[in-house]
Formats: structure tokens, C-alpha cells, sequence
């Protein structure tokens, strides 16, 4: 998709609102997107599955309801991509393993019936990688096939979709947000049910959504959110109100800190000057600070909950059929069968105690400014990349947002990562608001 | 306690109202009970700390606030005991080891707290094990000097204090209920807060009472009940409401079940004699099932819990002073370390799969009925009995009462246990309640 194309896609909301005053109709949608799908899929490989036929028939069923004059969800007929972990009743989920080649779901995953019930079109699955974990599927970045794009943010990066829903155990949201792109929200540990979704590590897996617009981002979260009494991460609540709150402050500038975090030792010369740019444009709205000691451990503190976690999870099944899985899923379930329940446990003692340490971090700030990866895309697609920047705050449950305001030094979209205090996803996203404002305004002025 | 004497006991409730009406100043009561204790306790060793003068200071405050018309909590001026492992700020707390002695903690635990805003007086510490594990305090069964009490109910069956509170990560409420003849209750694990408790296994450790009938034990269970965000175990809900509710139901007599359980080989042939003559006398209000196949496995998924927990809570603390530790405790501690967080994992998970198994059965039957323990106190002060029969419950969560309704052939207490679902303890002690009515009835009747 060319800026000149991105300026004219109206995004989700817009097109959502459209909808329901029949500027537009579902199948017209529909078919632009195939369009561009049969134009660029060959080339990207995105999809695990799709079928245009059932797109078709989704779009014609949501038309039919709006002429009736039904009352409509807030994402009525609006295209969705959602990564082939999460269990759809129509769509096979085969979790980017030939183990499971071939498994059709009975039931949708708690995120693919809150779609529905939103009216959503289900487009198709989006490319996973092995188990959600490390060895690649065959997407290539839209920026560039050369390299890869992180995850499951290619489809939105590449116009093939307006929304998309991935997840995040590691990176898997903020790394390909940032390689791709696109806008990449990972809310609160626990505000989206992973009912129906892969289930590799309970303490870790959060449910994210890649859009092309902070407004459409808050808009899947709200529809996604919610407690679901299967998922104990969950908790009733009131409505998360995202797209209600989002342009409603904040009415004071906010107070930023910058955090290197614990991979800082990895990122890569134009990210730190990128980053020192960035700083020198917000002036003395941003306040570098550094975490307290005990945070340079945390990424090990993160693969030692994982590793636990995924043998527990994974390990069962996949003993089943050895020669069927990646030598890196192997070695990570083995690393997991070694871990102590002394070692584990003082893993999550340790998580606690972050949280515990970043409460007062953000009794003090807003959200916190740090890369959402260590630099551009790498060339390549025998890995995703690294999660170094991200580890920490999945670990850690808080909610994060990749913005696409920065660029590399090959010209490809870098991510500048913001995080907020668990539950203040609200906040976090008016602090992007906010910081996107700045940055474009800047960007104006440059031209 | 003779028989004549326990029927002269009031009772905590009766007592309450007594001093609330003022028939009876704390000051009075507190010296009956300093008299009693003054007698025995050189004989039973229940206590860890007990200051007479801080004990009266204490009651004249109560007697002072009433006379000055001061609103009065449901405990004013009642004594109560509290087992040596519970905060308290007027007393030290040593949780039964060398290497704690002198420790004197500066706040109250929720319980001592909690206590305290109700009136009562905090009598005293009562002897607890060492780390409330395994090796035993010097307390005697008051019933049998030459057998173990079995934990900290011998304060409340001697007559020293009308209830005390306890705490059960195994079977240290219901055992030495059984025990000692009292009656021992352990709400749903999370009803009470264990701030300011030590913290042996999280998954595992409850806060029970005991007391010398149900109305009691209920008023102390409301007392201390509550939700507390120091404990995560805890939710926000409404009052427990047990002393209220306990006689106003159940209309229709109760679905009990028998059930032997995964430690019914350890049952003493007496314990069996007592449990069918028990069942023949309640006819076909008792129904006997046998639980699914994999509860057989139930004490060892609670060990591998226990000692995982208990190894990383209590390990770095002991390692500074091996010398200082029991034998037991080091054996306990040392599996501990070795456990796999897999296995870890497993035993939590298998934890779950009881609980999904036990709702069906709850939804069938009002209460279960089982052994409190494999028989009569054992003789000798170096073990305190076998915990097997509470194990499964303890590792539930479900509530758990020991109602001393049976004999043993040395003419001991035998406690009948009665278990419910999980948040069921006000359906657990109506039960109990109707219980001990059919039993004391068909005593009358056998007169």
C-alpha cells in the first residue's frame, strides 16, 4: 500500500460508520479487499486460510441484515483477519504446526463470537508461526519480501484488511507492529478472554490487535474486552471505552519517561539515534529514568515462566509426534522439562516484584517511552526477529502500543513503543494520541 | 474439661451477649480462664506466649469501654486464643522455631486485627509445630496427657479459652479437632485473610478455628472473614453470614454422601466401626460413592504442591541456620527443591480437574461425609497424627468441619469430617448443624 493509498483508506471506524448509513456496502468492501488480496497475496503469503466464497457470503449476510434494518454491531460488516491460533467454527485453526493440519474447530474462540456478535466479516487466518513461538511461517514484510515482518501484522500493513487480532507471548504483537508498520495494541493482561486461543502460557499469552489507526485499534479492543469466567486471567469490569475516551485528554501534557529496559545492549545504532531524536523533540516532556536492577534479569525471568509454561502446555501433545516439530520448539520444551518449581516460582516472585516497582514508576508518569524492537525488520526469513523490547512488560501484564512514527536507516517503519500501569489502557492511549499529534505536527512543520 | 463442666461452658455466643448485657465483665471471664489455665497448663503446654497482666489490661479496657456506652463488637470481652505462626503486635509470634525465638512482629496479621475491631481479647499464642509443619510443639491431648493434641485445638478442648484460631495447610484444624473432641472448622480457602500469617504454600493454607459448638465457630468465622488485597486468595463479597444462617435451614434434611477417600486404607478398624454404624443410623439420608479413579492420586498431588511451596517460601530463610531446622522439615524442604515445574504444574492442574470433578458431585449432594482422621490420637508426643484424610480438601479449598460426634475404643474423641463446595460453608454448617441434632437425638433416645 503506497501513502497515497493510506491516505485514502478511510480506516475500520470510518468505514464501520459508513456502513451503517449504506454510503458503502459489506460486499463492496469485501471485494476491494480480495482484490487486493489476489494482487499481493502470491507475493506475501498471509493468509493460512481464506476463502473468498465465505467472505462473499458473510458480507451478503451482514447487507441483508442492514436492509432489514437489524440492529448492527459496531463492527458490522467491517473485514477482520485473525491469526489461525484463535478456533473459528467456519475456518480450519491449525496453530502454524503440521500437527495439527487439518483441525476444524466446533466452536468459535471466545475472540471470534465477540467478532461475530460485532458483526464482523472473518476474512480468514492470518500466518502463525510454529505454536505462536519462534520458527517462522512463509510471510514476508509488504515493506520489503526480503525480510520478514515479525509476526502477523503483514495483512494490515499490506491493505489487505483494515483490523487484524494476533497475540503476544513474547513479542508477537510489537514486533511486527513495528517491522510492518501499523499501530500494534497488546491491552491489559486479562482484558481480552483467550478462551479458544492456543494456550501456551497462561501467566504470558495476551490477545493483541494490529490496525492502521489509534481510533480503529481502540475500537477492536472494545469490541474484544470483556470478562469470560473461562479465562481467570479475566475480571468483570465496566466497559474498556477505548474509542469512547480516546480523544477526550489528556488535558495536561503527559509525563513521559524514557526506559532503555533490559535489552537495551541490543539496539541498534540508528534506534538510538532515533530515540535521541525523538527525545530532543519532546524536550522536557520526556524524563529518561532507569529501572531498578533487579529489572536487568528480566528477560531471563520471562523465558523461565515461558519455557515452564509452554512444556506444561505444548509438551504433551507434541511428545507425540517429535519429528513433526521445529529443532527451536524442541529445544525451548526441553529447556522448559529442566525448570525447577523453586526456579519457576521465583520467576513469577520476581514478576510481582516488577509490577510492584513499576507501580510507582507510573505513579510518577503517564507511560513510559521505549524501541518496540531493536531495529528495522532484519533481512530474512529464517526468524521473526527479536522480542528483546517486549519480554518485559508481557511478563509483566502491562498494557503496550507500537506507533509507526519512526524510520530506519533502509527507509523501513521502526516503532516507538509506549507502556502504561496495568488497567490504564485508556491512558496509554491517549498518551499515543497525544504523542502521534506531536510527531506529525513536527513532521508538518519539517516539510 | 469433665462432661458436667463442658455443659456449664456457655459458650463464646452466650458469653457475647452476657457481657454485652453486662451479667459477666471480661475481667471475670478472663480470670476464670487465667484459673484454668493456671491449673493445667503446666500439665497440657498449650501455650507459646500468655501474659496474665497484659490479658486483664486488655479485659479492664473492654469492661471500660462498655460502661462507657462504646459501640461493642460481636467478640467484646471475649477470649480467644491464637496459634504462634499469626502477627501480633503485643505478643512476639515464633512460628514454633529456634530461629524465630524473640521475633516480635509490629503489626497485627488480618486475623489478630481482625479480631481486635470485634472486642475480643487476644488471650494468648498457642503452641504451633515447627513452621506449622511436621515436627510437634510440647502440647499433650488434654484427654490423654501420654497422646499428641495434634495441633492447636488442645487450649479450646482443656477449657483454657472458648475458641482459638488456627491454621490448616495439610490437617491442622480438622486432626486435632478430631483429636482433642472440639469442634474444627476450615471455610473455603480465601475466606479468610492470611496477611501477617506465615506463608508456607499460598495454594494451600487456610485460617480455621476451633471452638465447642457450631454457633461459635460460626461467629468467629464471620469475625474474621473478609476480603483483603494483602491476600490475592480473597475476593470481594458479601458477609459471610454463617452465625445468622446457621439455624435457619436446611427445611428439607440434607444429601449427604459418604465418601472413604484416597486415605481409606490408613482407617483404623474402629474408625471404619464408627463410620458404619454412623451410616446405618442415617439410612438412606447417606448415600456411599467413590470418587473418580484419579483422586486416588489426591496426597501426592498435595505433597508435590506442599513441598514445592513450602521450598521456596520457607527455603531461603532456613538455609541461613540448617542446624536449627527438623529433620523432617529439612527432608520436607530438600523434596521440595527437586520438584519439576512441570510436575508442579501437573499437581496444580490435577487440583483443577478434582474441583470440576467435585462441583458434579456437589451438585448432587449437599455435604460430604468422611473420616477426620485415620482414628483416635495416636499415642506418644512425636508425631502429630496422620493428615491423610484431609489432604484432598486442604488442596480443594473446599470447607471442611470435624464434628466431635464419635468414640474411639480407648474412649478418645473421633472427629466426623463434613466437607461442601467450595464458598458453601454456610450450606456446610447447616448441614453439620442437622448433623449433630440426628446424633444427640438418637443419644438421648439410647439413654
Amino acid at each position: 500500500m503506497t501513502g497515497e493509498e493510506r491516505r485514502q483508506d478511510p480506516g475500520a471506524a470510518v468505514m464501520a460508520r459508513d456502513l451503517r448509513e449504506g454510503r458503502v456496502s459489506a460486499r463492496e468492501l469485501v471485494e476491494a479487499y480480495l482484490a487486493r488480496i489476489a494482487a499481493d497475496e502470491p507475493r506475501l503469503h498471509c493468509f493460512a486460510h481464506l476463502d473468498p466464497a465465505h467472505a462473499r457470503a458473510q458480507a451478503e449476510l451482514a447487507d441483508a441484515a442492514r436492509q432489514a434494518g437489524r440492529p448492527l454491531g459496531p463492527l458490522h460488516g467491517v473485514p477482520v483477519g485473525i491469526k489461525d491460533i484463535f478456533d473459528t467454527a467456519d475456518y480450519p485453526t491449525e496453530h502454524g504446526s503440521p500437527i495439527m493440519a487439518g483441525r476444524r474447530p466446533r466452536e468459535d474462540s471466545a475472540v471470534a463470537a465477540r467478532l461475530r456478535a460485532a458483526g464482523a466479516i472473518v476474512l480468514g487466518k492470518t500466518v502463525t508461526t510454529e505454536f505462536a513461538t519462534f520458527a517462522p511461517g512463509p510471510t514476508r514484510n509488504p515493506h520489503d519480501p526480503a525480510r520478514t515482518p515479525g509476526g502477523s501484522a503483514a495483512a494490515v500493513a499490506a491493505g489487505m484488511m483494515p483490523l487484524a487480532v494476533g497475540s503476544q507471548t513474547n513479542g508477537s504483537v510489537i514486533r511486527p507492529a513495528s517491522f510492518c508498520g501499523v499501530y500494534g495494541l497488546k491491552p491489559t493482561h486479562g482484558l481480552i478472554s483467550r478462551r479458544g486461543c492456543l494456550l501456551q502460557s497462561p501467566t504470558l499469552d495476551h490477545v493483541g490487535v494490529f490496525a492502521r489507526c489509534l481510533e480503529d485499534a481502540a475500537l477492536l479492543v472494545d469490541v474484544l474486552a470483556g470478562h469470560d469466567p473461562a479465562d481467570r486471567a479475566t475480571r468483570p469490569s465496566a466497559s474498556s471505552g477505548l474509542a469512547r475516551g480516546l480523544h477526550t485528554g489528556p488535558s495536561l501534557p503527559p509525563r513521559l519517561a524514557f526506559v532503555q529496559g533490559p535489552a537495551w545492549e541490543e539496539a541498534e545504532p540508528a534506534t538510538r539515534e532515533a530515540f535521541r531524536e525523538l527525545a530532543q523533540h519532546l524536550g522536557d516532556r520526556l524524563v529518561a529514568i532507569d529501572l531498578p536492577e533487579p529489572f536487568a534479569e528480566a528477560n531471563k525471568v520471562h523465558r523461565t515462566v515461558w519455557t515452564a509454561e509452554l512444556a506444561h502446555h505444548l509438551g504433551p501433545d507434541l511428545a507425540r509426534a517429535p519429528e513433526l516439530v521445529s529443532p527451536q520448539l524442541t529445544e525451548l520444551l526441553e529447556d522448559g522439562r529442566r525448570v525447577l518449581a523453586l526456579d519457576y516460582q521465583g520467576a513469577l516472585a520476581m514478576r510481582d516484584l516488577y509490577n510492584r516497582a513499576l507501580d510507582e514508576v507510573f505513579h510518577e508518569f503517564d507511560a513510559l517511552l521505549t524501541p518496540a524492537a531493536p531495529g528495522e525488520a532484519p533481512q530474512g526469513l529464517e526468524s521473526t526477529g527479536s522480542p528483546a523490547f517486549c519480554s518485559l512488560w508481557t511478563l509483566c501484564g502491562t498494557p503496550a502500543v507500537s506507533l509507526p512514527i519512526l524510520e530506519g536507516p533502509a527507509g523501513m517503519p521502526l516503532g516507538c513503543q509506549l507502556v502504561a500501569a496495568r488497567g490504564d489502557d485508556l491512558r496509554l492511549l491517549r498518551v499515543a494520541d497525544w504523542l502521534v499529534g506531536m510527531v506529525s505536527e513536527a513532521a508538518g512543520e519539517g516539510r
